[in-house]
This record gives structure tokens, sequence and C-alpha cells, in this order.
């Protein structure tokens, strides 16, 4: 990535959230530098590129996946917002072998200059990713939202604040649908609210407030072969 | 303002909404070059200064008011977001004399670049702002949300963003009683909410809802000398 015809002082940081086995997921990478740095999928915004733009690319370069279901949750721009501590790491492990050669490069001024990170949230189908290391990566994967490591810069706060948003959203968005496959059963459904907010409904009052929103449709019912009735089958309205 | 210590191609646009005879206002400003140049109240973003203090720091200008409640609601940043046509205008118009003394100086580089808004929108007690005009403008004052001339930019576009998010968040917050002085009556608030919304509401079932939100603190009697009851006077709770 060509860092010099990005926009400088502004980066696109996202929380990627995925959901399965009752647990609520994000993907987090580790660096391949030594010092276990974990950190959220982030990017720059090229001259030439839309904001929303950016944030769908920086989406897709970890997960793979088109279109996805993006929104703008808060922006992050204290003084003290910096790389320096990873750059730092880097000369100290000589991965970076002459500070002077960095200190005149434009390269270096993504290290050194105070950032201000604009945050987007993404809800993806879990089963439809397959997680993309960057160059700088070891590793990536999936974490549970009560089970993140320590992260750099200010991302486990960046974290919180994405999913008190996605908490504060989800009785008066459709969206999180996006976090199940096209068809889906009503207890699909409520298992992620109650994982969400971490409480639990009464199975008969939520379906009838989730029917009540209009946004789905009925289709045939699952026959899995279990004796218990078998549910119906959702999607969302086209 | 050194334009030259600040961010580049970020700029900080505040929706300053006041309330007054059930209406709903934005403080807009016209500019003091000739083509009614009309515009939100704008800023940049300096080195040394967190992004929520620009944003404190516009609107302070702008109202002469400390300590105003600021709320974060989308970043605006597609490709051909740029003030050029202001400075064609200036051009035009030989309030900048020479083109070319321009295209070299830091100072161009404001007007040619694309820019990335932070936008905030705020909520003030419109009798206690007296609006101050900047270095650019001919006067700035007070517009009714539904009467707002034609802006530059996409100002008009940030404005009616502001407006939706102002109506998305009026049921979950408290922060609508900063449009109102420390003391209020309940009719005073209604009519707030009947504005805003473009709705009405039956009374009783009105102050019921205010006062289950529980974050209100009754005072004395408002005595008038009218014939009808003396209402209750109300404050937000310390």
């Amino acid at each position: 990535m060509d860092i010099i015809n990005c926009i400088n002082q502004v980066s696109i940081d996202c929380v990627i959230f995925g959901y399965e086995n009752h647990q609520l997921k994000v993907l987090i990478s580790k660096s391949r530098f030594k010092g276990d740095f974990y950190s959220l999928p982030s990017g720059f915004i090229f001259q030439n590129e839309d904001i929303e733009d950016a944030a769908q690319r920086v989406v897709r370069e970890r997960t793979g996946i088109e279109n996805i279901y993006l929104k703008h949750f808060n922006v992050f721009g204290k003084v003290g917002r910096k790389r320096q501590e990873f750059l730092d790491k880097l000369i100290a492990l000589n991965y970076v072998n002459q500070e002077e050669e960095y200190q005149n490069s434009d390269r270096y001024k993504w290290f050194i200059n105070r950032f201000i990170s604009i945050g987007y949230y993404s809800l993806v189908d879990i089963n439809s990713v397959i997680p993309q290391t960057s160059e700088l990566d070891e590793s990536i994967g999936w974490y549970n939202i009560h089970d993140v490591p320590e992260l750099i810069m200010d991302y486990n706060q960046v974290l919180q604040d994405a999913y008190h948003c996605l908490k504060s959203d989800i009785n008066e968005l459709s969206n999180i649908y996006n976090l199940l496959p096209e068809q889906f059963t009503m207890k699909e459904i409520q298992d992620i609210y109650e994982t969400i907010l971490e409480k639990t409904f009464i199975r008969t009052n939520f379906q009838k407030k989730i029917l009540e929103l209009d946004v789905l449709e009925r289709l045939e019912k699952k026959f899995t072969g279990a004796k218990n009735k078998a549910p119906y089958l959702y999607r969302v309205k086209k």
C-alpha cells in the first residue's frame, strides 16, 4: 500500500463483529514482530477514495467478503494518539535498522505524527469470512468480546465504544441480521439478541416484537429430523 | 488563526441548535464576500488540541458560551469535498489578487485539497448566546431549520443529517434540556419535543413519560399572575 498517497494523520479503524455459539466475537490481528502487538483492522484513506469506500476496503482485505454492513460510530482524536510505541519497539528489535533513515522519510511520519481515527463497526456472517493477514501480521482471528487481549494504542477503548453503540442500535435497526446467514430461525435471532445484550427474553414476547418490526419474510419450516416441532425459517425482506 | 499548525485536510463542522417560539433554529453565517455564501460554523484542529476541544472552541467562538453540549454525529469524506468553489469566487472577485501567489503557499492547500469533516451538533439555550462573526463573516444569525438558505459545500446535507440524529437521540438522551434555561416548565419541554419531532403529544401521557426518565427535579410553582393554574418549575438533577 502506497501510504504516500493517503490523507495525513487520519486512519480508519474497524471493529468487525461476528456471532458463533452464543458468543459475540471480534476480529483481531497479531503483529509478526516480537512483543505481542494485538490490533484492530486498520488502514489509511487514499486521496482518491471516499472514506466509506476506504472502510469497505479495510474490512474486505481482512474478511475476503464484499458489500459489508458498516456503521460509523465515533472518532478518536486525542493529541497523544500516536503509533510511536510501535516504532520504538521496531527500532529496539532492529527491524528498523537506522532510526535516522526513518527520520527524514515520508514513511516515518506515519509513526511519529498524532493520528485521528474514524471508527466503523461491521457486522458479518462469521461462516462466510476467511480471515486474512496483512503484511504486518503473524495471525488474525476471532476473539470473544469478553476475552480480548491488550491491544495497541487506545483500541481496547475503541472496541468497547463500538460494542456500546451496537447495543444501543440493536432495537432500532434491522441490521443485526447481517450477523446471520441468509436464512435463519427465530431462535437464532433471539440467541444473538440475548448474547449482545447479555440478558434473556421470553420467547413468545420476543417473537412478537421482532415480527412487529415487519422486516422479515417467513419461509418454509426447517426440518432437522429432531422430535421437537420444526421451526420456521426467515429471511430479511428484499 | 494559524492554519499552518492544524491537521491537514480535516475540519470540524458544527450544527448549533437553539429553540425559540416553537421553532428549532440553527446558527448560520454569511460570508463578507459578494455572492451570498452561507455556511455552518467550521474550523480546523490544532496539532496540539484534542478534536473535542477543537469542537468546543469552534462553538465557543461563535456563541460566546463555555462548556457546551456537543455530540459527534457523522463524518463527511467524499473525494470531491473541497473549498475550491469558494476560492474560485474569491479570485473572480479580486479578493485574492494573484492566483499564482496562492498556488505555492501553505494557505492555498486549504482551498484546493479535499476535506474530511467531523460533524458535531450542539444544543444551546438560545437566550444565552450572542452570535459572533468570524473575520470572514458579514453576519451570523439564527435560521428556522425548515427555512435555511443554500449553504456552501455539502452543508445542507450535513445539517439535515444532524437534524435526523437529533430526532433519533431525543427519546434516549436527557440532553435535550440544554435547549432550555436552567429552570423550565413541563409545557416548555413538551413544546420542544413537539417542535423537533413535528408531532403532538397528549399532555398527561407526555408528563408521565418524561418524569419516568427520572432526570428532573421539581421546584416551586411558577406564578405569573395568570388565572390558570400555576405550573411547576423543573430543573435537571445534579
